[in-house]
């Protein structure tokens, strides 16, 4: 599937909004600075920050200031994949096929450049070129996605317990739900947030951000199981491996593509009311459901 | 040393405030909320929330609002230990004279246990009961403070780059400052801002807050040496086992318990201001430099 036309703009403007956020490599103590860049620019596709980024479009045209927010998405993000990555959690060695930053500076370093990662998040929402009320909302919307209630962190941990237990249907949907959805949905409102939606906009949205980013986890499942080492850029077939909860090992390949597509449509129908300045929006939400690595 | 007389209740309400604000034990995700407790009620002194409520005393009676501004400040100190105390970092096995967390709930559970406090810090000081631009400025302060940028992960990837190599004076300074000092620092002018300071009481805050938190990791230093491991319930002459870059090995005890002495005379100073007021302030200014286990 080709990535929308709009993608590659928006990746170019938040990777220059991340190189001007980050620290310089050279600045003191330099070595955490090289291990944050090296982990921020390893080749991600941005998608937090672009769900942001079009979000905030429906409701503004002024695209600079989504763009601190944008980025703060992709530090949280950026944080959550190299703790996800040390030996003591999935114990991975490539991401996106390099090294992953523990294996390149060290584990001390990885643990370090993640609570660094995640700080600079908050401390780039703190200082967005937004209202005191709206800089607040996004720390709220963001911490709230990433902590332990029904967040990323909360949905790590279940994932972890569900390892060698066979997990139902229930406990599968609320580590999808909170691993990776909170943030997606997150994302998305945020950008609401910060082009100055309103409350009754900012629901409709967090409900489609939560359907399309459950579907983005079940197709991520899938894409495991299907594609090869070569082309996912990292370890595939490792969900199985480490019996991990999935979708395809709970309801098989067929119904789990199913149930990606049934939410995907759920979640379109959520965009309905916004009409033609949710384009990009929409796009992106099928990108999500349909890409092939 | 005696405690100061306010410090009993003020460290009562502060962990009422925490026990209100951690996630209670059975709810879901229930394993990492029983290790957010288990660390952060695992007997520390409350230093930073009581010099937050100390420094918001000043300048308003209304000790309720800085609760949870304290408690932000004790959730990042506590995640800062967890973190310290893992295997790649200063492999501790005890603290306080527990198992560490990691000890206790396993690598994986320690390292997502502090992200969460961290990410609940943000997530309680956008949540206080204070004006907007008043969240936003703790969020920036202590975001700042934490951060890599003469902050506290700053200061300890400079503390772990100096191990075994021979520190010079200025960099010695630059790690107490970054590591320790910075987040004393905030912790007072936190209170301050939380209390409605002016800018300019603001800064005369910051001064003490730097000074004395810089005192504070120097006494630290001497008290490794001096103090046997059964006073500090922590493994002492750790520092010289692991060539840390300390005040005592550098400059020797005698010299560095002048410079504890008269960096605590210079921030004593920066309260003349504020006059009686600032009493309590004072008293937890002497205690942090007089201490002993």
């Amino acid at each position: 599937m080709r990535l929308p036309h709009f993608f590659e703009e928006d990746h170019r403007l938040v990777d220059a909004e991340l190189d001007r956020l980050l620290p310089a490599e050279n600045e003191r103590p330099s070595l955490i600075h090289r291990a944050m860049r090296y982990s921020v620019f390893a080749g991600g596709k941005r998608v937090r920050p672009i769900l942001c980024i079009e979000a905030f479009r429906i409701f503004s045209s002024e695209t600079s200031a989504s763009l601190p927010v944008a980025c703060a998405l992709e530090f949280i993000h950026t944080y959550s994949l190299i703790h996800d990555d040390l030996p003591a959690l999935d114990n991975d060695d490539l991401r996106r096929g390099r090294p992953t930053c523990h294996k390149k500076f060290g584990e001390a370093m990885a643990i370090l450049a993640g609570d660094a990662l995640l700080t600079l998040a908050f401390e780039t929402l703190a200082g967005a070129p937004l209202l005191p009320a709206e800089r607040v909302a996004l720390v709220r919307e963001i911490s709230s996605a990433a902590g332990t209630r029904d967040g990323m962190v909360g949905g790590q941990v279940a994932d972890l317990e569900a390892e060698r237990k066979q997990a139902t249907a229930e406990m599968l949907e609320y580590i999808h739900r909170s691993k990776t959805a909170a943030l997606i949905r997150a994302s998305i409102v945020s950008g609401a947030i910060a082009g100055g939606a309103s409350c009754e906009d900012q629901e409709r949205l967090r409900k489609f951000g939560g359907l399309i980013g459950w579907a983005f986890q079940v197709t991520d499942d899938i894409l495991d199981v299907e594609e090869s080492s070569a082309s996912l850029g990292k370890t595939a077939g490792k969900d199985q491996a480490q019996q991990k909860a999935t979708y395809p090992a709970l309801f098989g390949l067929e119904k789990s593509h199913r149930i990606a597509r049934d939410l995907a449509t759920q979640a379109m129908a959520e965009l309905d009311v916004f009409g033609p300045p949710a384009a990009n929006l929409r796009e992106l939400g099928e990108f999500l459901v349909l890409r092939r690595a």
